[in-house]
């Protein structure tokens, strides 16, 4: 087992609150930024290939966390591109694929909004999308299957539910994708760095780098099995060896698909982050989370009211309770015992609208949290559902859209 | 007049080198460094409408830093998209604008490869580019006239050379531009933050944070007149209000056209910054900056074999070395005083190209530098000068692209 308590200390915020919000994001260990802090005070310059010292330094220190992110997936530096977030890797392969009419994309009901809309917006292109059902939270490789076709191109899938933290079958999924002649675009945002995860049969895996990596917002990457399948979708410096009017001359992968000046300090504080998550191991911290989600579901499954939506053990666990708006829920564990969890549709309409129409209460957990955080949490429900007067709560109203107030002139 | 001792405390850097690769990136202040620790070990949650204390913060703080741009360039926060860089901000544009077959698009034969690429890219779309003459670094307005056609949708203009630092006349080419029915789209990654920069008449302005504004890398904005106009390139998370398998309902703007976690601390160090460069002013910078290019400049030419290709007086000074390859002119200037300047084709190919086969040397200040610094180049490229034996010297042999050593498997 590792040392949590150990662990514990790369996370201040920790001692402040009850943080099971990970799924959104999880915290950044001192050491990344540590490692940002020492890039900004001691040798901060662009990404490139500057001959002076600072810039030579950021450029080997980037080139440092591709490595590591590649090491600890089995791939090359190559095959990795860094992006913005989970989001752009995943328009990375939509906009980058060649389509033509009549083309289709098979996705599973349980995505995320940007492993869904990516795809969706192809239709103005003449791509069809077809939606996989899934059972309980899990996609049955045989509804593949089915519905699989020789137009089909790309089959869109997450290794983990962000609702419910359920884990698909990726490697069978694969196999009978490829056999129909399609490639895979995995959706890692929730499994890399929370799983073992196997890059073997994945031709593309969109990854997060502030989820299970632990590394700052802002970042992301996409794995690709290939890159050379992919055309820029971006256009701008540093993607090229040499440009005229006419003609433009673009440099391998993966710089040719990194237009522009990345998130330096992000990538850099990546290297730490993932060695962090790496010295503890994925395994572990699998075995770890699903210990935690296990407590909370046999936790909340005592409480009565509560309609858990999760199957037993995941780290991802989605929740309602009878009567109350998910907002409010989450706002009075904030109110009562400084406990973060989300609430609301997870950015995955369809999946979370299919267990209420209000969405989840969410509660996900992390490699640093504790089997007495997630039982403060159960404590507090019922501390909550025993105070609760239904004839004195009035309607919770979640507040607008902030970009609804006001208007552009 | 600033007081530049307090200032240069902000950067802790500039005590072990004299940076002069300010076009390149500016270094980012210790109070944006700072605020960025306080996200990571105080308050750190996901962007968005989150009902717990960590999410609202993040959000709270986001929302400070884009209104703290909207303030400073004279804007709605409703006009202020963020993106990852200058070239995400002109990429919005570019691909977010309605194009049909024998569009035109003209930019100047001055431009960045972030503010050509993304126009030359319209052309397998059949969109016709045209490029606009310059006269020593200026484009003369009468040029625009002469080229501009009743087909003209798009006029791209950097307002500061990143080669030269000539200033383009961006208002009066705006009001050509509009005169025929078009837009003006405006790279300001040199120019914010470096000198006053008048939105007035901009339908768009591409916005890096980390130069002229001292922000981190990784942060880039765009400001749009009317935001509406664009339609979304990148789909994803946090852009919509409601999504079926059917059909999406996006969310207002700025929120639809930002997909996914934004660069969080990137964002919050952005805050700081701006209002550090706000309390310097816009006005005093590029009057500093103006001085510190005449003193550059005048003592250059003092110097035999160097040809300088800026005009006197601009804060972004391009010279050759008469027998010197420009990229061993840099390194030597590193080696003999840790002075950092860029050398190359700044990613402005066609232009640097204009005037060297190999590119210039280019040395850029920012609102931190002093007299001495840019003495001290001037004092290292004359020793190094007077070291030169031609007939000992080996040819320069510049690195290879790291991508082209080794293959995907």
């Amino acid at each position: 087992m590792y040392d949590l308590t150990a662990l514990r200390e790369e996370f201040p915020v920790l001692e402040e609150v009850i943080y099971l919000d990970n799924a959104a994001t999880t915290q950044t260990p001192v050491r990344s930024v540590e490692a940002i802090c020492d890039f900004f005070y001691e040798y901060a310059g662009n990404y490139g290939r500057g001959t002076h010292r600072l810039a030579r330094e950021t450029t080997i220190r980037c080139e440092e966390s591709r490595e590591e992110l590649a090491t600890f997936l089995g791939a090359y530096p190559e095959q990795i591109i860094w992006t913005g977030n989970t989001t752009g890797a995943i328009n990375l392969v939509s906009q980058g694929l060649a389509w033509k009419k009549g083309d289709e994309v098979l996705c599973t009901a349980l995505e995320h909004h940007s492993n869904l809309l990516p795809w969706m917006a192809l239709k103005k292109r003449g791509v069809k999308i077809g939606i996989i059902p899934h059972e309980g939270g899990y996609v049955d490789p045989d509804s593949v299957s089915d519905m699989i076709t020789g137009k089909t191109r790309v089959v869109a899938v997450t290794q983990m539910s962000n609702v419910t933290g359920t884990i698909q079958p990726v490697d069978e999924i694969a196999d009978i994708v490829h056999d129909a002649g399609a490639v895979i675009v995995v959706d890692g945002a929730q499994s890399v760095g929370h799983i073992p995860v196997d890059i073997t049969k994945m031709d593309y895996l969109a990854i997060a780098g502030h989820k299970g990596l632990l590394g700052p917002q802002g970042v992301g990457a996409l794995y690709a099995e290939d890159p050379a399948t992919l055309s820029e979708s971006q256009y701008g410096g540093g993607t090229v060896t040499s440009v005229s009017f006419e003609e433009v001359t673009l440099r391998p992968v993966p710089a040719r698909l990194e237009p522009g000046t990345p998130n330096i300090p992000g990538i850099i504080g990546m290297g730490p982050a993932i060695r962090l998550v790496d010295e503890l191991g994925a395994e572990a911290i699998a075995d770890h989370e699903e210990a935690l989600g296990t407590a909370l579901f046999d936790a909340l499954e005592e409480i009565g009211l509560v309609d858990i939506f999760s199957p037993r053990g995941t780290p991802v666990l989605s929740f309602g309770v009878q009567g109350l708006h998910p907002d409010l829920v989450a706002t009075r564990l904030d109110d009562m015992a400084a406990i973060c969890v989300r609430s609301g549709m997870h950015c995955a309409e369809p999946y979370a609208r299919s267990f209420c129409d209000q969405g989840t209460v969410r509660a996900s957990v992390a490699c640093y949290n504790t089997e007495e955080e997630v039982m403060i949490l159960a404590d507090t429900l019922r501390e909550m559902l025993d105070e609760w007067d239904p004839d004195s709560e009035p309607d919770y109203v979640p507040e607008p859209d902030p970009w609804e107030k006001s208007k552009c002139p």
